[in-house]
């Protein structure tokens, strides 16, 4: 059991990972239905035009539009020969001195070049008065006004908001080609660990982090495979990294927090693949191991599940976000003042947990084996590796966990 | 058709529909890997102490805190009784002179008071010297310090973050009880409405609505009933809204954007309840509905895809969450100047769409038929009733659509 020797900063932890986390290829058909947050992997090009037809855009008469100009001086009386509400194909011409009343939606009938809102008319006896003149083109939506058939709609890489689903179910279309999503694999470590359900024994504790990750995994655009509880013994970890690594996109082991646990992984990566940084300069977190075996990036997180979780957040979740090609995470800010003076002295980054109340933070760390440090805060604070002590009523940004 | 002729305000609009939104009766059991995003319905009492046991909170050695007090003159020697792991029952009791060597997360030996951490010893010969004294209780986490067996860790209504998830599954549950998610019906009307995938006749579109509907309902914690496409005939409507309102918590139609059309539906909520509100001062998404039949709230959407979804966002959103008991969203918001000369002249409140590129913020709204206005946007500006004109380089905040 030796301590850590080199620490790298959390910036440079942070960098090493992103670039060894590429993003997945490979892609998938999904229903249009469950397309919302996924990315599109194939450039969508309209089969037609939206809208399909010439429509009214308005309620009220389709009509010649030189009929109405003189209508800027007294209104002009046409004929009305039909009547056609959305759903409904023309079967009436509008010739000169004539008009079609149309509902907001239908299509405009052959002849007419415009539309006179309702509200600039008045109907009586088959003849209808318009009030005020249209230029044409007034009141229509043109075919292909919306989207232009042929046009590249939306483009590979595109993230599938509500409103690009919508644009898919405008164009007709079913479904969609997306990327598929990264298969990471969670995979507890240590002796004591215990999945939930399971009676424990003396000296046992219960799997935490393994569902903390895979929350965390889950809502941020991974598929999760959670593996069983791996003893720390080499054979079986090595086993369960060198399998995991080849069938998933990452892997990401939790437990043995300690330097001497973790010195197994540290030999089993270096057997497989290459160690990148064991031991980052942020609080909590320290013990965390990043790794690669083949292509396959192999993160080990520490096994407290403050520590686990906390670098969940600031490691795993930029790096898995990159791998399923979304945007990066929106965060949610608020600068408040800390509710009572707060020493730090670790010389390392700290990501210090807060509960906000009555417009002030108050510090929720306790330390890193309470998962009550993250269950009962609202948010975080980042201090600096330099700052030693922030006074009471020092105003601080504290970063949102989602909700 | 005849034109709306009383317009509500946005504000009252909204706050008319969250009083009749009521946060939904009745629980469920999920399975804690799913149970992130849902709330809690139930207190959960810690039916065990979080840690088990007393434990060693460092790699090192258990001792008897007295015997390392004269640590401050001159290094103390115990001899090593025994070795314990993380997951072992310790069997070695430590008597004074000695101390067993214990790793991160063991259990501690009965007689030992505290931990000497690994980095101010040195181990020669079944001996083992310590150099820093330590006080009881020193490196040892409690029995029950981070969860008091019988204590309340989760109230009811409280939101499951990752970190909330991880408590459960410290305490060994396997599944918890959360309120249920209420269900929406959405039911698109209109005879020009077609379901995508079906072939087009001429006048008639595809259905825009149910899926952007559904997609931001789905975000937003509810279960989505997509209805089939109810033709405006009174008749089918009304049965339609009545065994939808019989059956879900909340019925969101879409379609029959006219006034004419819209008048139907009216018709409908006044034969089967109560209309609350009918047209609001916004652009888009006047030709918006709100009433009850029996307690659920019936909400009519315009027909546009643009208005549809913009209200969807305004008013949708935060009723189902209220519904679903979910906090409020936390909304992304940026500063930056509007890249182009924009007149208003609604005279209604409006949500103004915007792509953000370079810093700017470019109007990307075209008109309310048109799904593109939404699709092409990264967020919305809101403008007061009052504004007609802001100035290119004026700053503007943009909520950003959720990613």
């Amino acid at each position: 059991m030796e301590p850590f020797r080199l620490l790298v900063s959390f910036e440079e932890a942070l960098e090493t990972l992103m670039r060894h986390c590429r993003p997945v290829d490979g892609s998938e058909s999904v229903d249009i239905s469950s397309a919302c947050g996924r990315v599109v992997s194939t450039d969508v090009v309209a089969q037609q035009d939206v809208p399909p037809f010439d429509r009214a855009a308005m309620d009220g008469y389709a009509v010649v539009a030189s009929d109405t100009f003189p209508a800027t001086q007294q209104p002009v009386v046409l004929e009305v020969t039909g009547r056609l509400h959305a759903g409904e194909a023309p079967s009436t011409e509008v010739t000169p001195g004539t008009c079609v009343q149309v509902a907001t939606g239908a299509p405009l009938p052959p002849g007419a070049d415009a539309v006179v809102m309702v509200e600039f008319t008045e109907e009586q006896d088959g003849k209808v008065s318009v009030t005020r003149p249209v230029y044409p083109g007034a009141n229509v939506s043109r075919a292909g006004e919306d989207i232009d058939r042929g046009q590249v709609v939306l483009r590979s890489g595109t993230y599938l908001t509500p409103a690009r689903v919508g644009v898919l179910a405008a164009l007709g279309m079913t479904s969609v080609t997306v990327f598929r999503r990264p298969e990471v694999a969670v995979v507890p470590t240590g002796r004591e660990v215990v999945p939930p359900g399971r009676p424990l024994r003396p000296g046992q504790v219960f799997d935490v982090n393994s569902f903390t990750l895979e929350a965390v995994l889950r809502s941020n655009g991974a598929v999760v495979r959670r593996l069983p509880v791996v003893t720390d013994e080499y054979g079986a970890l090595r086993s369960a990294v060198e399998s995991a690594a080849q069938s998933c996109d990452m892997v990401v082991l939790s437990g043995g927090s300690s330097v001497g646990e973790k010195d197994l992984l540290v030999g089993v990566i270096e057997e497989l693949g290459t160690v990148h940084f064991h031991g980052v300069q942020v609080k909590p977190g320290k013990p965390t191991l990043f790794g690669t075996v083949g292509d396959t990036p192999v993160l080990g997180m520490p096994g407290y599940p403050t520590s686990c979780l906390s670098n969940a957040y600031m490691f795993l979740l930029p790096a898995v976000r990159k791998m399923a090609r979304l945007p990066p995470r929106h965060e949610h800010r608020i600068v408040v003042p800390l509710a009572k003076r707060y020493v730090s002295s670790s010389g390392r980054k700290q990501f210090l947990t807060v509960r906000v109340s009555d417009g002030h933070a108050y510090p929720a760390y306790k330390h890193s084996g309470a998962i009550t440090s993250m269950s009962d805060a609202d948010g975080y604070v980042v201090l600096p590796v330099n700052l030693d002590v922030i006074e009471e009523g020092e105003e601080v940004e504290v970063v949102m966990f989602d909700q």
